[in-house]
């Protein structure tokens, strides 16, 4: 068992903001980040599969597939636009970091055509970054 | 004459688009950049500064002080902000890198207390940079 | 459950010496890292903590609280200090990568709102790491 | 338990092909790879050691002993050559990151002095990343 | 006038070899860069391109044209290439990354739309960079 | 005429002191740099050297020349080192990065075999950076 990771790059914006709560609770909660126009981040995103390594490949999965994978499945999704707004998969979720991945999760889970999707990483910024691992 | 550089960060969301122009001429020279609901970027400022180093301080200019200039006069008023909206000084220029590094270049070049900006340098990505020196 | 990773940074410096040795015998354990005047390191510090996501938040615990709880409890007591020297919690230890990030995990774990801490990891040099999990 | 984490760099040359395949699927399934000529990467290693920390070294192993170890077995023998044509231990073998990341633990695991050989991470580049755990 | 810098990657190998000198004075001069059969690298390019910002819209040159540019005459042309025995423009020239650059200017200086080619800076390695500026 | 860029790394450990101030004022110029014990960073050194391309080499200079001549001229003498109080050539003068870069252009520009030194640069840390032209 080996795990393959690959690492894809979107830009895209965002806002914070609990539509339930007042915009005392938001501001509280969400700081700076609950900015009623949004403000935006580079991120890179880390995919991990992990799987056998068959002797006449040497591949636990094919990394051209898997880069063409993501980018179909999530980044064209999301590169150059707004999370709250322009993504169906985001509707009714507020678009943190954390749920950001779960959703990834959802979506390339299934897709994955040899090994299994190990974990979802995204980093935010530089120093704020999320991992799921579908548990 | 020593050049000292002085890194900060922030992260903003924008929109390229000409008013003047048709939706159609806008996708065609902006492409995804022109996406209504804009998109965002972490941002990565470089200002340097050139000078004498003084003996009794070693210090072409004391970094404590750069950096709260930087993150007083710049980084409190775009960081988690949309360019297009939220920001005063951008008002009516598009908020491409070049425009922006100009346009920090105005505000930052009469604030320096020792030496003088000598440039500013901004990464929008990874891959993407501009650098202005004021001329 | 998903992890959030929070990044720190802090300067210092150190002197890896054991003085039940003869200095023979710190000379050969630790070379240069014996130097008596002590070196120093520019240490990046990951702290990971590992929860369930509120769909109210959609956040392990808040960003802004990791960062201050790691900025008051760890880097103020540590960062432009002589670890030797002015550290309390670091007295009568010797200060390998490995020591430091064990004494920030005992002074982190009870001290985190939601979520567990998961792991402390620290970048003593581009090429030095460890890795801590509580076990 | 700690774990130790020690990076190590070389640049090498080689080729993705399986010469029982016809040139067609070789060309198929590795792409550029399958270049005759062969083309290079600046491989990164991360090799991670898990152990105790005794109390009078604090060091889970010593660095400059792992290091040593990871050049004269490891990096001596792949930097500044073809894996395909001037490497011993990858004769046979099609020179996927996952196949020299299991290559190198084979070689490394029996030499560790004190911990164990917990984890192979080996960097292709920037976005290829592959990592094995002897498992 | 500002400057406006594109990053582009390609993995190449390469070997450093006189063919008029003698193997002996080859192996002096270039070490392990003249094995035999090469050895490779993973290419960091930076293009530097200086001008105007006109006012309607607010870009030295649209970055996607001149990522363009540097992929069909550059990029295409050596990644997952042998620069000795692959890259028509690379024959007769020993493929330092001082040769390198210079054969990359006088391809793109006469193709970019506007501005002016400034700067083409290649990174060999983490600590191996060389710049040309066309004089 | 072509740049080389060679970087370079130490780690050391300084403090920022005017002898002839009192504590107050050392306090107030120098704020936690002035720490009695001192603290510390892993630098980051860049030499550039510019000259001419000879064809029968395709090398300004050879970077293993460059690399050892600042090993042995610069590195050896500051690396786990204290900066006020092991290093010969600092005696006097107070450690910030510029006058680090001033004395390691002293002692590097008549080392250099062919080419000219064109600049120094050294990073004190990822936000902190100075660079010297002997201007």
């Amino acid at each position: 068992m080996v795990s393959v990771i690959r690492k894809a790059h979107f830009c895209a914006s965002h806002r914070l903001h609990n539509p339930a709560w007042s915009e005392e609770r938001n501001n509280r909660v969400f700081g700076k980040c609950n900015n009623p126009n949004g403000h935006g981040h580079n991120y890179t995103l880390e995919v991990t599969v992990t799987g056998d390594v068959p002797q006449e490949t040497g591949m636990v999965i094919d990394l051209k597939v898997l880069a063409e994978i993501i980018e179909r499945e999530v980044i064209d999704r999301v590169d150059h636009k707004h999370l709250n707004l322009d993504v169906d998969f985001m509707q009714g979720i507020i678009p943190t970091a954390e749920n950001i991945a779960i959703a990834f999760w959802k979506i390339l889970a299934p897709k994955i055509p040899s090994g299994k999707l190990f974990a979802i990483r995204l980093y935010e910024s530089e120093n704020n970054i999320v991992e799921y691992r579908g548990e």
